[in-house]
């Protein structure tokens, strides 16, 4: 299996927010216009992930929205859903339909619901993914989350996964937040044509002076413009400030429970009250903590120039 | 929303194991023999639990299953599916489908990627759930297995959804293994038509005599006689001894994985290696753990008379 067609994804991704209706479903929509509004500001979809309530999402639903990108003309060169699920047949429908509409990537997520699967379950359960769906195109990304997930990926899984399949194991995000596996992830392989993203903005500038490839990041839904700036300015001299000005943005939404926050913040400078819906289990903001959570945002001593 | 028709489950069930192809697809003729044979025992139906694998399915795959049965004539009256998602609207779809298709009950797990959500969150889900089905044949039973889901329920959601579903909310499978929490359930609602399943056989005649219903077990699916016999025995003079068999039996399985051993004796048992087979991230037993532990059934003290 080869292409040499292909794009490697760099730079800054998101779990791009599914907005839904008010009877929670998928708004397509909007999903589109906000999908449309990130790639603007250079960054590029990780759709479905964790920040996205991507596993609030039905297989049939992600599809949808997958379908509404293809259909508006947006596309999916600049996109990596998240297709990963407990269930291979889940992971290899949507995996499928993913590449088969263009997708430059997928992130995929270890099957999470038994704890403590021995390596050789997990390397089955990727490599039955990778040859199911059998195809040239298929860029794997492992979605690294084990404080969500509590499943992860051993240094030895990721080592055999791209020793059997080194033109599909295409990179990782790590969310992990323990800097010693980032930075063995980034130099075990940094000849192989793995790129490991940082999985949040914080320690982009470190990632990249390492030898990474970007960030995916949930909070480049509302801070784009900023993080995109750290990422194409991470070689001058004022990057370690830069890198200062995008944490302080982020800190700011670091005292709410962040997703019912990134979509409060949207449904407050897009002035659209329905974006601020989020699926069970998830709560959205009490009125309290919304006031409480947009004075903070009006009165911090710099502005997130997007949502400003 | 009201049901005088309906018939509260009791006694001994199985997350019936899934038996799948070689190609991981899973077998329905199989599926419905052994369901016909943990019948015949006396057991009843929790297809699409834990130990079913019923996470590593797709939704689809789960209503074929359920098709076949009742194409097949054995139908869902004794039967009570895991219906859980970590997406509303697939555990929405699910439970729709069968309690369409006649089942007594069905078992639903909290959305479980989201760790620590919120009772306000849970109830929520819940909520949705069961007013999105809203029929008056659905009987929804709690399925407490923080160990693996590591999502609960509070005593509090419990009692929260209990007063305002009192008809829909009729039990609970608790695999806990904390027995206070389980003596505070049985206690608390007892007189409200909650029944709360033992997540173990280990722990039945505790939960018996504490007033319980019955237990739902993975090891009924190859030793569902003797559970079923203490069961219908534990007011009796020997039931400490039934116990104690009982949990000899259990203790066969403790040395290996659960479901691979089990798999692995159904396999013997019945001269079909086919068995043997379950989906990543499961692994099946090696030839040297197949080798020690069928030495070990067979040269047990006692006999697993369903397997012997």
């Amino acid at each position: 299996m080869q292409n040499t067609a292909h794009t490697r994804l760099k730079g800054v991704l998101s779990p791009v927010l599914t907005p839904f209706k008010e009877d929670l479903s998928p708004d397509g929509k909007k999903f589109v216009a906000h999908c449309r509004w990130l790639l603007s500001r250079g960054v590029g979809l990780a759709m479905f992930g964790t920040n996205s309530e991507g596993n609030s999402l039905s297989v049939a639903e992600k599809i949808k929205l997958l379908d509404s990108l293809v259909e508006s003309g947006v596309g999916l060169s600049r996109a990596m859903p998240g297709t990963g699920s407990c269930s291979l047949s889940e992971a290899v429908t949507l995996t499928r339909e993913s590449v088969d509409r263009g997708a430059a990537g997928v992130l995929v997520l270890p099957p999470f619901y038994y704890k403590a699967p021995v390596d050789d379950g997990l390397f089955a359960f990727f490599s039955e993914l990778i040859e199911r769906v059998s195809d040239a195109r298929l860029r794997v990304y492992l979605y690294h989350i084990p404080p969500v997930s509590m499943v992860g990926f051993s240094p030895d899984l990721v080592g055999r996964l791209k020793a059997r399949y080194p033109e599909q194991i295409a990179g990782m995000k790590d969310t992990g937040g323990k800097w010693d596996y980032t930075e063995l992830m980034i130099r075990e392989f940094r000849d192989e044509c793995f790129d490991v993203f940082a999985g949040t903005e914080t320690i982009l500038l470190d990632v990249m002076r390492f030898g990474g490839p970007g960030c995916i990041t949930a909070t480049a839904n509302v801070n784009p413009s900023a993080i995109v700036h750290l990422y194409e300015n991470w070689r001058e001299a004022n990057a370690v400030e830069l890198q200062a000005q995008v944490n302080a943005s982020r800190e700011l939404f670091s005292k709410f429970p962040l997703i019912p926050a990134m979509k409060a913040a949207i449904a407050q400078f897009r002035d659209d009250e329905t974006w601020r819906v989020v699926r069970p289990p998830l709560v959205a903001l009490s009125d309290k903590q919304r006031t409480e959570f947009l004075r903070s945002l009006r009165t911090a001593s710099f502005a997130i120039p997007s949502l400003a």
